[in-house]
């Protein structure tokens, strides 16, 4: 730790040294560099905080010597000598991180003052009262931050000053009155701190130093890297900068702006300021704060003058900028400058007007927008001015906020919806019995289950709210009743939820509906320029097609047929099905399931129309469709017991044997995907069928209609070759029977490690690929998606074993590596193979940034996160030139 | 296809040119050319056969011309014609492919002759009769091979006309008789075929000829070839052969011999012959043969001849010899030599004896035996001499026969058991609730799952007899009755089980014990000189311990500590600790599990002195060692209806709630495995503790004791960093508090696609690698161990999607992959750890030569198949050593 320069004037640095100095020393640094008014000053550096931890909480030898070495500097700067008597030097110790971080630490002002420099401040500005108002902000903000002496006690003394003088206001005590309160002041550190408050400036400043780096380490701060994802080994600057002063009477002042609105991002100075105030007047809200426009009157040449550096800012910088500023007697000072933060819509605002300024280039502007908060955008969500009695909290499992009746099962849900009533589908958790339930319905609620659950993958799916697992609803589906600690409902009270925060509200809450501004448009429009990669959608109904075109999906790349069956009027004859004892009677059910299904895809290749619509064959294992076998055995138990029918009873037995005769122990690595078209062919030459004859009449229609067959769970290429035989001849059956020739591709769903490990063979008979990564995430991991949640993926996440929910964010490690396996084999043998993606990471912009890096050719995500996937794949596409350039 | 040479003469072979001439044309060709007197011939190529198929069944042009060329050849060397009326050529014709493919299709002998021919032969060798039955023999074998009449019908002539000539055997039938068959076999080949028996020789070779190869997809040859895993593309050669004649009197003979007894690998010629007979007459069993010895009598000078060709032959190929041999008038011909078929027992006696006569290498001994057969040499088996009553057929699950008293649940077998009574555990499937019931039972029979299902694994591991999926058992467990058929039995009958065939036997069975030859304990010490692979057993018990180091294990690669928490005196205490609700009460219950499980180390380790012992934290998921939530159900809705026992109600609802908590979906991608030991790593720490106790205990008795405790079920690094840590603690403790300076290690199991995919990383943290193939099995193909039998993989296999079951022979294609992958990366970070297998492929012989080529350090399979598993590695390591030369 020797030799290393752990101390900056500002003058030193630029902001592009903002690992070493932090992000606010970085741009005081730069601000002082391009010639701005900056009050002189001195950056400790984050190696001095890393070093300062290495060595126990010990400032490294070298550093307290260049502190004063600088410091130096920083005096001849402004004439004044730190802790000297008759003119002394103040200074602000401020943290600052490499990201921001605010709130980690509060700022210290002041420094420098004790009883004897105090008299020199106040002769050397000739205003005692100043000196003394100065002295006592010290002593407070000091022994607050250094000392942990509670804020709350210097607030009881100034105000029972306050009282004394007979004044409301701060800036109405007299220099006598805050000298009692510095008396007082100095009497409750002793007490409090158990020691005198350090008079001497040297001490004060190490003390100060010592406390922004412990604070890295405060709880505050570990919190909000945690969240943020930062990490713990970058470690904070410390910035020491000479006062300036904005409470030096009527012709001072401070304050803060953004150089265009936050909000809504108008392109329009936004701010406010206090005139006699320093920093923490503003926020504190003890007098209401002026708009930044105020100034123009209160000191028109101070005004002008920061507009033009505001200007100038956000030009250098290319951004919206978050400015503070002083005003000492008339006479401008900048104390920060950083990108603002925004809400979603005015980042898209700022970044398209940018654009249209020349500012900023297009791909400049899709960076500045964090696709996931597009979600936000895209939902009906609650007035932000509503008042709400929050009375739970689950998981924010699809966002987007409803009001309605409870329900406690999925036919209410659907009977009242078709009246036209709001519902909410409260469910211990949900099943695919209860998708109708959720189509009629306003909003789930569920008690168990996590993000990745059925009713919340279904939920997002079709853009429904939900909360899952919230664990604080006692649920009483016999009786129709729901506790929520002290509140009690019954079926058709009215609830309110939050998808998108996961509150439980009491009653109707008032809601706002999405707006798609026209920024919004432009900044997709330049996404879809940008981007290589195509983005579609997964849906299975037309009005999920519909919805997902309306959103830009340039295609179906999932559609998932399993959804068909379940619906209440398939359903009897989907059994029926399965519970045949022969391939005729089988034959018999699939004729009557070939109409339904025509008419699925029919409506859905139509909303599609010019645009490729993947449909996955049937892929969960067939006891999914049957009773359950625990109720069927309560219902046999009771049966028997009471001598009940026993006609009922033997059918009911024999069902049970059925049921239990499909069941399997691991059903996601059991009897599914094609290994049902492998043992009953029927039912995949039926699908084909259906898709085939849909096609043929919507292009004896006119209509161009690109259909394609997807065989999911394939281990190896044998299972497609078999079965795209079969679909072959069903083609041709169909062309033979319509006379129209259709075009379609046959391919296949990538969801086992063995099927990309053999990937080169199965390229071979693939006319498509798309990556089924739920599937290959739960057994590259061994993680079963309804097993991990709320068993031990907190344990593992707390542990940082898995830095996300694999079932979320696509795992690179492991799953990533076999995904490019299996693309640079196909591709060696089919090098222009169709390859894409189709789990719930389709949706997800670190995995969609690794799809487009790995070379697929498409994602493809629930219609309502298509914006996001293409913002997100835009922006992959940027990042990605950039670093090969 | 032009300019291939279709046709070879013997002279022109050798016994390298299998695959074109088939073995047995490239044997007679090795014998023509080493001078043994072998009938001249030709052979038609293996070629000419697949362009006959690829040509839709037509003989390739030049083909015909290089058959006639050559048969000039073979005229000339027997000076006479084909055809020809005078001194005619027979001629004899033979299929003979790559692979020996016993009794693929018929022999035609006697070819050429026609109603003039015969006359001719008659005169040539001045013995109508012996020509009349020639010819009669002829029209007999080729209209029943080449022109599909039945032979029976054949049959019923011969046997009339005997009848009217009142004699018994064929050859008392005079000319005449002979004249009069032929005459009837002519009308009964037109009536049945519908043309004439064909005159034309030239026709009655191309005739035969195309026979030959269309034999080769005869549904025998189809069912043969897929059974012993033959290419359909090899193709099959014809033999086409002068005839000399066994049956031309009473100097004539044919018969069949071994260079050594087949049987228990004697070294005496073995065999017999008929005097006066064709070659068919000696299988036929019409006449009875004499035992080869004999011909020294009947004939001492073509005896000693024989002899010396029959040594010559065997130190020729280096192997025992199955020899065909034809005498005609006292000259003795050679018509066929192959490698001959033995028994395991006949295998290894002849392997050690030929080493030790110098006619072979340790080496080649060792490849001459197949290591899954020594199966049969290692269990008691049915004497083969009892008459059986089989009643019925399941899975032969594992090896051996049992007789005893049925007994339908575990508790009675153990009961039983301990009386010294012998049992057969009679389940619908067993769990490892079951465990000491299969202990102490001597056989397990079940009404479901496969070859590896539970019950099979766990009767492999202990060497019971196992007979699986019986799907013909209606088992009534409640009742204790047993059906089969039409046979009823209830608990206590008597009944008996073949695990080596799967048979399943009416009452006691007389039994012969295993007995390990001299010759077997030499081959083993030979295949431990050469092979690398070091080989461990998995072992649960102190029993199974001493029964692996019996069979020459090198240590306990797998010592599963799950079964030793089923135990009846320990389960109770387990369901205590799963069920407690603070960790106190957990660790209360855990103390009282660590000294059963100290002393089950204890035992294990105490057995296993001076090798090493991995012994796996526990991996299965808690909810198995609780009782089963359906007959939780049963009994509180039983409750319910009968207003029963409120308090004993209310106890079971708790229980089924927490069996219901614990219960998961997909339990295999669950909460098991070192997930356990993250989120209740008291369970780990207890175990580690018992296991260091163990060690540090046996140690001061004076004992080397190597413990391995591996990690099961990780992801990535992090579980092991972490639970490393937790097992270091806990043998830093352990050290200090006893005083013993004992040495472990820590490793993991590699049984997730993501482990082996970060291998690289794990290997920091890893003191030893196993692969878990068993798992890694069931998650790179998707298949659930316990569903897929029974549901998909039959049709898997038929339509062969898969080539053999992946849970029995490794899925090198796609488990393989990542072991590959696993070991390149984790040796470059750590080049000398030690790496083994410990799936039930550990076992196999084709995955233990995949374990040697990949470079791992060990297998670990079942006690009962180290003696397979040694041979294996021998085999490996010769046959790897072979290629790299």
């Amino acid at each position: 730790m020797k030799n290393k320069k752990y101390v900056y004037l500002f003058a030193e640095g630029s902001k592009d040294m903002r690992n070493l100095l932090g992000g606010k020393g970085a741009n005081l640094a730069e601000m002082t560099n391009i010639g701005l008014p900056v009050p002189p000053g001195l950056t400790i550096t984050t190696e001095a905080c890393i070093d300062y931890f290495e060595l126990g909480k010990k400032l490294p030898e070298s550093l307290e010597a260049d502190l004063w070495d600088k410091l130096e500097t920083v005096e001849e700067a402004t004439g004044k000598k730190f802790g000297d008597n008759s003119n002394p030097l103040l200074v602000s110790v401020r943290s600052g991180a490499v990201a921001s971080m605010p709130g980690m630490m509060d700022t210290i002002l002041n420094l420098g003052l004790n009883d004897e420099t105090v008299e020199g401040l106040a002769k050397s500005v000739n205003d005692p009262r100043f000196a003394y108002d100065c002295y006592r902000r010290f002593i407070q903000m000091f022994s607050d931050v250094v000392m942990e002496v509670e804020h709350y006690e210097f607030e009881t003394i100034l105000a029972k000053q306050k009282d004394t003088a007979g004044v409301k206001n701060d800036n109405e005590l007299s220099a006598e009155d805050l000298q009692n309160i510095i008396k007082e002041y100095k009497v409750l550190v002793k007490r409090s701190a158990g020691k005198e408050f350090p008079q001497n400036p040297t001490e004060q400043l190490i003390m100060a130093v010592q406390a922004v780096f412990d604070s890295w380490y405060n709880p505050r701060a570990d919190y909000y890297r945690k969240i943020n994802n930062i990490s713990d080994a970058l470690g904070t600057a410390v910035n020491v900068q000479s006062m300036v002063f904005g409470n030096m009477g009527a012709k001072s002042g401070t304050g803060v702006a953004f150089t265009r609105n936050p909000a809504n991002g108008e392109n329009k100075l936004y701010g406010e300021y206090l005139m006699n105030a320093q920093g923490e007047d503003v926020v504190a809200g003890i007098r209401t704060p002026n708009p930044i426009t105020n100034l123009q009157e209160d000191s028109p040449v101070v005004y002008d003058q920061f507009v033009k550096i505001a200007n100038l800012l956000e030009n250098h910088y290319r951004d919206m900028q978050d400015i503070e500023f002083t005003i000492e007697n008339e006479k401008l000072y900048m104390l920060q400058t950083r990108t603002g933060k925004r809400t979603t819509a005015a980042a898209i605002r700022i970044a398209a007007e940018m654009v249209d300024e020349k500012l900023i280039t297009k791909e400049e502007a899709l960076l500045r927008i964090e696709p996931t908060q597009l979600d936000q955008l895209l939902h009906r969500s609650i007035d932000p001015n509503a008042e709400l009695i929050v009375i739970a909290k689950g998981l924010p499992a699809s966002p987007g906020a409803g009001s309605g009746r409870i329900v406690f099962n999925a036919d209410d849900a659907e009977n009242l919806g078709k009246e036209g009533k709001d519902t909410i589908l409260v469910r211990l958790e949900t099943t695919p019995d209860d998708i109708h339930g959720v189509v009629y319905s306003r909003g789930i609620l569920t008690s168990r289950g996590g993000m990745t659950s059925h009713a919340a993958v279904v939920a997002r799916g079709i853009g429904k709210p939900c909360v899952c697992g919230c664990e604080a609803l006692e649920i009483d589906v016999v009786n129709e009743k729901l506790v929520v600690g002290k509140h009690q409902f019954k079926k058709g009270d009215i609830i309110s939820i939050d998808g998108t925060t996961g509150n439980i509200i009491l009653g109707q809450v008032p809601m706002i509906d999405p707006e798609l501004s026209p920024s919004f448009q432009r900044i997709l429009t330049w996404a879809d320029e940008i981007k290589t990669l195509s983005v579609r959608a997964n849906a299975d109904s037309p009005e999920e097609a519909k919805k997902a075109r309306e959103f830009g999906a340039q295609g179906i790349g999932l559609c998932r047929t399993e959804h068909m069956f379940m619906d209440q009027a398939r359903l009897p004859i989907v059994q029926e099905m399965i519970l045949s004892e022969t391939i005729e009677e089988r034959e018999k059910s699939l004729r009557k399931l070939l109409s339904f299904q025509q008419e699925d895809f029919y409506g859905i290749l139509k909303a599609m129309e010019g645009l490729p619509v993947t449909v996955r064959l049937l892929d969960p294992p067939l006891h999914e469709f049957l009773p359950n076998a625990e109720s069927l055995l309560v219902d046999i138990t009771k049966l028997k017991c009471s001598d009940g029918d026993a006609e009922l009873l033997e059918e009911k037995e024999e069902l049970l044997k059925k049921v239990k005769a499909l069941s399997e122990n691991n059903p996601m690595l059991g009897h599914r995907g094609c290994r049902l078209g492998i043992t009953y062919p029927e039912i995949y030459r039926m699908q084909a069928r259906a898709i085939f004859q849909a096609t043929a009449q919507l292009e004896k229609e006119g209509y161009n209609i690109i259909p394609e067959v997807e065989v999911p769970l394939i281990i190896g290429p044998d299972e497609l070759r078999l079965l795209k035989a079969e679909i072959d001849e069903v083609a041709v059956a169909v062309r033979e029977e319509t006379g129209v020739d259709f075009d379609y591709h046959v391919g296949t769903m990538i969801e086992l490690p063995r099927a990309c490990l053999t990937a080169d063979e199965i390229a071979e008979y693939a006319e498509f690929f798309t990556f089924g990564t739920n599937d290959l995430t739960q057994t590259v991991l061994g993680f079963s998606r309804d097993d991990s949640e709320g068993k031990f993926m907190q344990e593992y996440l707390d542990y940082k074993i898995i830095e996300h929910n694999p079932f979320i964010v696509l795992d690179q490690k492991g799953v990533g590596k076999l995904l490019k396996y299996a693309v640079k084999n196909a591709r060696e043998v089919k090098p222009n193979l169709p390859i894409g993606i189709c789990g719930e990471h389709a949706g997800e912009p670190s995995s969609i940034e690794f799809s487009h890096v790995i070379g697929l050719d498409f994602v493809s995500c629930s219609p309502f996160r298509v914006p996001i996937a293409r913002l997100a794949a835009a922006q992959a596409a940027v990042n990605n030139n950039n670093q090969s350039k």
